[in-house]
């Protein structure tokens, strides 16, 4: 963990609309978020006395696009949950995991009250982020199934009622090919079923990231789900720091993109409001950049590779999830602190009218980057010049 | 020109320094920025005084680096330019390009005086950027030869007064070869010779940028330049937006990419710190975005394809050149309305560091991506998931 961090702040986008006024605060908004108004989503107040009384921020913004003649608008809600581990990490596997699934019911209970039509939920959600650890006994424990694992099975009744697409990110034990455990995103479509589920393709080796100690990197390419509500894709964690992973992505044809993460504070706190936002703006999609919240401590102490004394905690998830549009404009942030769920009205229609304002899909030269990223993987020479 | 936009405001950087205090203005450097000090550059005083006498903006900014037992540090200093046009541009061409040379050459001085070792101009520095009007006649005029053009003339002094790389950016009329005018970047070395140039990869066709107007898509690949002070590229305007562009230049061992720019407030403000941003951070390698400043009026009216109607300025042309290390880190914006120079002294170490850190590079999947791509244009179907 960064040692300067101030734990007592929420979140830079709530220092600035404290500290800033009128015209400053309009010219902040316009350059950093996009946009003068913040088009905020009128919510229930129903939700927000659920929010309230289980202690977790809700918020919602518009993204209306404009009208066109000969297409009607194709409006949704997508809604992204950010929430901390609900009790001690030395409890058993399944008391943690049953008070996880009761905090995120009250979460996913606002988004469906909300009329929220795709949902996802962050990286590994049903278990503490372990792989500091380096342990196998007993995180490994949390791996679950695809199909008809305890976390597919919790959200299908949510699916169904509330008749919303749900993207569960969990850790995978694929029982019939090897027992392998993987990273993954489960896509579970609005009657209940399991539409298919998408491999973590970039695992990371980056301070108590050591995810490759468990699992390997995906072998499930870069699907693209076409949902009731229009065509998404996940891009789980590390990956957004992967500009080709986003691009394959967005060429098999999404529109939106979730970034289902756990990163913290001391490691990239300057890079989450970059990466998941470029993503948008050079593949003229929606990205969701999801990230858990708290500080989880571990039973056994752990060292993280930084010549620093072993300890206990991960540091501190800094939550910060938002929203980018295609055309680069974006929703405050989530808190650094809270449990929150964001919901952004969207018109999936953005995404073809920022190609045809901007032009970055026409412009790209796919056959010439085809060709050369061919001939760099082969190993032929270099493009450089020499001074004479 | 975004309808909003206050004038009056130098910079978003500027509202927030004198707005935030003590411990709200740390996290939000810590956040925005990546680091709570800016590790600013003590600068002369007789630079400071020239910068003062001349009206332009000049600071300076340190990235360290850490120490390597088998390395020696590897620093050097760059320089980015930002300025105006200099006179009306219905006066004669030749008055226009000499009193731009006039004004440059003090921002020049003052680079050269605090021992900046490679320095970059903006794009098409030498001239107004009048592909929005479509004329043809006079602005061709304005196009040079690489090798010993005007510009290149004029600049070869200063690199060998001042031991010093320079980037030209120019509007080239390649005399050899068809007369053709291409959008390129000259690389003079610090004896004043020309190592070669590198046209411009992507050619917007958005809003007022007509430049495909004028000059086809670059035929040079990515070339890096292996200087005396290090390995440097130029990702022209445009390319920005182009996550591919920049890996390129990446992958051929580039550890600065200057961005010489012409970009417009109502356009593309908000994205300006995203894009060179999260390339310095997925490449591991110092970017520097550079734009133009002020608001440049022709002598015929035009229309911006926008259903307004016809007028005679381009928009404001923002400026907030700024730097980036491999790690994300940043320094603040050149102010949006005042010519500037930025200095900013780096570790090219931090390069390998950052790639030893990170590991975004030993992660990236090169081999399945050129794959992917390759299998994209040639057509082969999309990895769709249709809904059961």
């Amino acid at each position: 963990m960064d040692s300067t961090e101030k734990q007592n702040i929420k979140s830079i986008d709530k220092i600035i609309v404290t500290s800033l006024k009128n015209e400053e605060l309009q010219e902040f908004n316009r350059i950093f978020y996009g946009r003068v108004d913040q088009h905020t989503l009128a919510l229930k107040d129903s939700s927000l006395k659920l929010a309230a009384s289980n202690h977790f921020e809700i918020s919602g913004y518009d993204f209306p696009g404009h009208t066109e003649e000969t297409r009607s608008p194709r409006k949704i809600r997508i809604g992204i949950i950010q929430h901390s581990i609900a009790i001690s990490t030395n409890k058993p596997i399944k008391q943690q995991r049953e008070a996880i699934f009761m905090k995120v019911s009250k979460l996913i209970e606002a988004a469906g009250e909300e009329g929220v039509n795709v949902l996802c939920l962050q990286e590994a959600w049903s278990m503490p982020f372990a792989f500091c650890t380096r342990e196998k006994i007993p995180w490994c424990e949390f791996a679950e199934n695809v199909t008809d694992g305890l976390s597919t099975q919790f959200l299908k009744s949510f699916a169904i009622k509330y008749n919303m697409v749900i993207i569960s990110p969990i850790l995978e034990r694929d029982e019939f090919r090897g027992d392998l455990i993987w990273n993954t995103a489960v896509v579970i479509n609005e009657k209940g079923i399991v539409m298919g589920s998408h491999r973590k393709n970039h695992i990371p080796r980056v301070g108590d990231f050591n995810e490759s100690t468990y699992y390997f990197e995906g072998n499930t390419g870069h699907p693209v789900f076409e949902t009731k509500y229009g065509r998404i894709a996940i891009n789980i964690c590390y990956g957004r720091h992967h500009p080709l992973n986003w691009l394959m992505f967005g060429l098999n044809g999404a529109e939106v993109v979730f970034n289902p993460s756990a990163t913290v504070s001391g490691l990239s706190e300057h890079l989450w409001a970059i990466e998941a936002r470029n993503a948008a703006i050079a593949n003229s999609y929606f990205t969701c950049a999801i990230n858990r919240v708290g500080t989880e401590i571990f039973p056994n102490e752990f060292t993280s590779g930084d010549g620093k004394q072993a300890h206990n905690d991960f540091g501190h998830f800094y939550g910060s999830s938002y929203v980018t549009a295609p055309d680069g404009t974006r929703t405050p942030s989530l808190s650094r602190t809270m449990d929150g769920l964001l919901i952004s009205q969207i018109d999936l229609n953005m995404c073809r009218q920022i190609k045809d304002k901007w032009g970055f899909a026409m412009t790209q030269r796919l056959d010439m980057y085809a060709r050369s990223l061919s001939k760099y993987v082969e190993g032929k020479e270099l493009q450089l010049v020499k001074d004479k």
